[in-house]
């Protein structure tokens, strides 16, 4: 058998060189107030002798000599030098001192190698469809109407806090250890229940737990999608999902929207046409136009899309911020006992997006496939983050802050509806709710341009190109508002409107 | 312009159906302990509506009468129906009362279909080589030495919890809301600097925060290795690596191990003749040997890959369990100012691998474009979770941590080893430190019969050819011990030993 031996270095006493040199060099130490003192001394010093300025076998200062120059407690420098010695960088002998260990500080440089010709086609893709390296940056001092998150001012942060408190002494052990790739099971049982009272026929249904829309959305392509593929979804729609689908090398087929939603006449036609795998829609408050896809219609698309036998994708993402009319079914309740709806689910754009939290619902055998999936990915989502949704959701806080923030979001909606019929000149100006409204200029207009005049005026926005399948929407731009005040969404939308002016002339 | 209108439903108030219909049915619902009751009544009602029991036009009863009924406060009544109302399940009409809203609940069942056909080979591969589902499983009452997981008792959650106290209370809102692709920056820089104390030269290096190692070496294969690749690694590897490396259908080329890592002749072979683009290495706890590749052959495995020019992802997973000996510094850092090693960092198997946290140390220009691949599968890492554990490792608690938890393990290791010498009759016991150790039994002894034997007698393990790129190892066995007591260890390897014996017969 092989066995396992200490190797303790040779301490060559002769190359002890006196108390002053290492001394005067670990006194050059800048303490900061930034974690333990003991820390930034062990620290210093390992970068002493990594960088070469103690080399091996040299004497350390004595801790009393140290714990004088430096003004700190022996213990300090005691505990630093445990720690160095714990970590071999440093032994310590008893009766002689503290000596720099062996530690190979030579380091050859290796070559240095170009990496982007070995970049993927998928890598380059994600680096050429990022939006975020792309497309102008928001700067200090401007008013920005280009986000669709929520304003984190509503967040109830004590509700979180107590939620963690409770979570957390009840299991804080165990959410810190690994988990399930499926995810933790009592947010799985509570989001199958909300499903449920969205009228979803839950039997023979499962969730899996994603990092949010985006992660579901891409277990489902590369789960479900060839490259080659065509998928069809409604046009515009939601750039994210535009950039995986591209990104899986889908052949995307966009269908024009009336403004009840996606044209049955052109859906139906993309069926027919075209060798269609899946279907994509945003029936709610569809991103980035805020339509809400009528009752009616909602039907008569799942029977459009049932005769064909095509399975359809749906974003439930914003479906919580409806503000006034009538309940509407997500098409997975429509299907009933049916299963060829997979719906994700995400509560980011109405709470906690940070946590990256996301479900997908779908077949209770394929939720299993996508299971193995998921571990392969990521092995699982932050239970701790799980835990602590679980933990503010079953205490009744959604629904405490949902109308909390429907309030909010109403006025904000209705004032942002308001100053843009007033103060933009538009041909048409969509939006039924949600924490955006979306406007067409007269054909002629480049939104670009508009862009490109706001911001130096200091007024920034989405253009609207960046949802279109086909490049066109080059006249059309989207207005995030949850984040802004009534008086930036006035002051902002005059001056959007007085440049789209200057380009009618 | 197209407006939004509020539609309202219309109320016949012919359908009313006296106090006694409805006041019956919704008295039948078990209020139970588990959330708030106004919640509990509300979701009762939707069901009742959503099921087709209580239809359009239909009254509810009085707040009043409904409040006796079910021995609840008016003001609890008077909040679910508040609440139905704001969803649009129920219209409350002033001095009339309150009517089910026009709910379309006639879900025609639409087709079943079966997913499995349209399964991607990449996910049917996944749901092959998950060993969640192909091994077996532990159950209640077994002594189990098949994880490498921590024991969440040594978890320090008093000071988890007040890490979660102070980032919370300085910027909770903040950590909520949308976080960057890249990560959270003090925890970037902190990491940096954690590298640096390596003997890391971090001068034009970045960093990359991943959900744990498995998100990041996906991001690294999805980004830099074509399907048909070859990709070199030790043979015996960490099996999640060796799944994803298939799951990319790279051509997996495993180079046989010595006592102090890779062996050099066969290595050399192997970049000589084969066109290898990367390699994929665990110089320090090797998974699943635990062989600690000494300094001399870390440094000539570096020149041998630089040779050839070939780039080497580490994986630096179990580095900080070091129990004893001199400082092992990570290829990362031999490498100099060279940018041919990609460094994957996590400490999930020290602390809280249920937060999935880990990082991609590489070339700065690498990294950025890794960023984008990054928010193209899941916008980011959570902030929250980046956030705490940013705020625990700064205050020290991880230097702290690791004293306690390596006098811990290391005792479990000694005692192991120990055990393993004493009681399994094998080849050869490899093993440095970590949270396992390796068994190699006589060449003729199938561990995975010997496996089968344990179970019954309540012992499980890992069964150690999931390791080997060739299929080969069927007489090796990994022993996990983290979070098994010294007398869990001693029962358990004895009863290992005793079935082994079985077999030498």
């Amino acid at each position: 058998m092989w066995c396992v031996t200490v190797k303790h270095i040779l301490i060559d006493t002769r190359l002890f060189q006196g108390k002053g040199w290492g001394l005067s060099m670990i006194s050059d130490i800048e303490l900061t107030k930034d974690g333990p003192i003991y820390l930034q001394i062990r620290d210093y010093i390992k970068q002493m002798i990594l960088k070469g300025f103690m080399s091996r076998g040299q004497k350390l200062p004595s801790t009393r000599d140290l714990s004088q120059t430096l003004g700190v407690s022996r213990n300090t420098i005691i505990l630093a030098y445990e720690y160095l010695e714990d970590e071999g960088f440093i032994e310590i002998v008893r009766g002689k001192g503290s000596f720099v260990s062996d530690i190979n500080i030579d380091y050859p440089s290796l070559w240095k190698m170009d990496w982007n010709p070995r970049l993927t086609p998928y890598a380059s893709l994600a680096v050429d469809l990022d939006i975020v390296k792309h497309e102008p940056k928001w700067k200090k001092g401007m008013i920005s109407f280009k986000s669709i998150a929520p304003d984190d001012k509503l967040f109830d942060v004590e509700d979180f806090k107590r939620a963690f408190l409770n979570r957390f002494s009840l299991e804080g052990e165990k959410l810190l250890n690994y988990g399930y790739a499926q995810g933790y099971k009592p947010l799985i049982d509570y989001l199958l229940n909300y499903m449920q009272n969205k009228g979803v026929d839950i039997q023979d249904k499962s969730i899996l737990i994603t990092n949010g829309f985006t992660e579901g959305f891409n277990i489902i392509l590369t789960s479900l999608s060839k490259p080659g593929d065509y998928i069809l979804c409604e046009n515009p729609t939601h750039n994210t999902a535009l950039k995986i689908m591209k990104l899986y090398e889908q052949k995307i087929v966009g269908i024009p929207m009336d403004e009840d939603g996606i044209n049955l006449e052109e859906l139906e036609k993309g069926l027919r046409e075209k060798p269609i795998s899946m279907g994509f829609l945003i029936p709610s408050y569809h991103n980035p136009t805020g339509i809400v896809m009528s009752p009616d219609k909602r039907a008569k698309v799942l029977k459009t899309f049932a005769k064909h036998r095509i399975p359809i994708i749906e974003d439930g993402f914003n479906e919580e911020l409806r503000y006034s009319g009538s309940h509407m079914s997500p098409l997975a309740a429509l299907c009933g006992s049916g299963n060829s709806i997979i719906y994700i689910g995400s509560l980011s754009k109405v709470l906690f997006p940070g946590l990256r939290i996301g479900w997908i619902l779908a077949d209770k055998e394929l939720i299993s496939q996508l299971v193995s999936v998921k571990r392969s990915r990521d092995i699982h989502t932050s239970f701790l983050d799980q835990a602590l949704l679980y933990e503010y959701l079953a205490a009744g806080n959604l629904d405490r802050y949902l109308k909390k923030a429907r309030r909010e979001y109403r006025e904000k909606y209705d004032f942002a509806i308001n100053c843009a019929n007033m103060y933009i000149p538009s041909k048409r100006i969509l939006g039924e709710g949600g924490l955006h409204i979306f406007v067409e200029l007269a054909e002629k207009i480049d939104a670009r341009q508009v862009l490109e005049e706001c911001i130096k005026r200091n007024v920034i926005f989405m253009p609207g190109d960046i949802f279109y399948t086909d490049g066109k929407g080059l006249n059309t731009l989207r207005l995030g508002f949850a984040r802004s005040s009534l008086q930036e969404i006035e002051k902002g939308f005059k001056i959007i409107g007085k440049v789209v002016e200057k380009f009618i002339i």
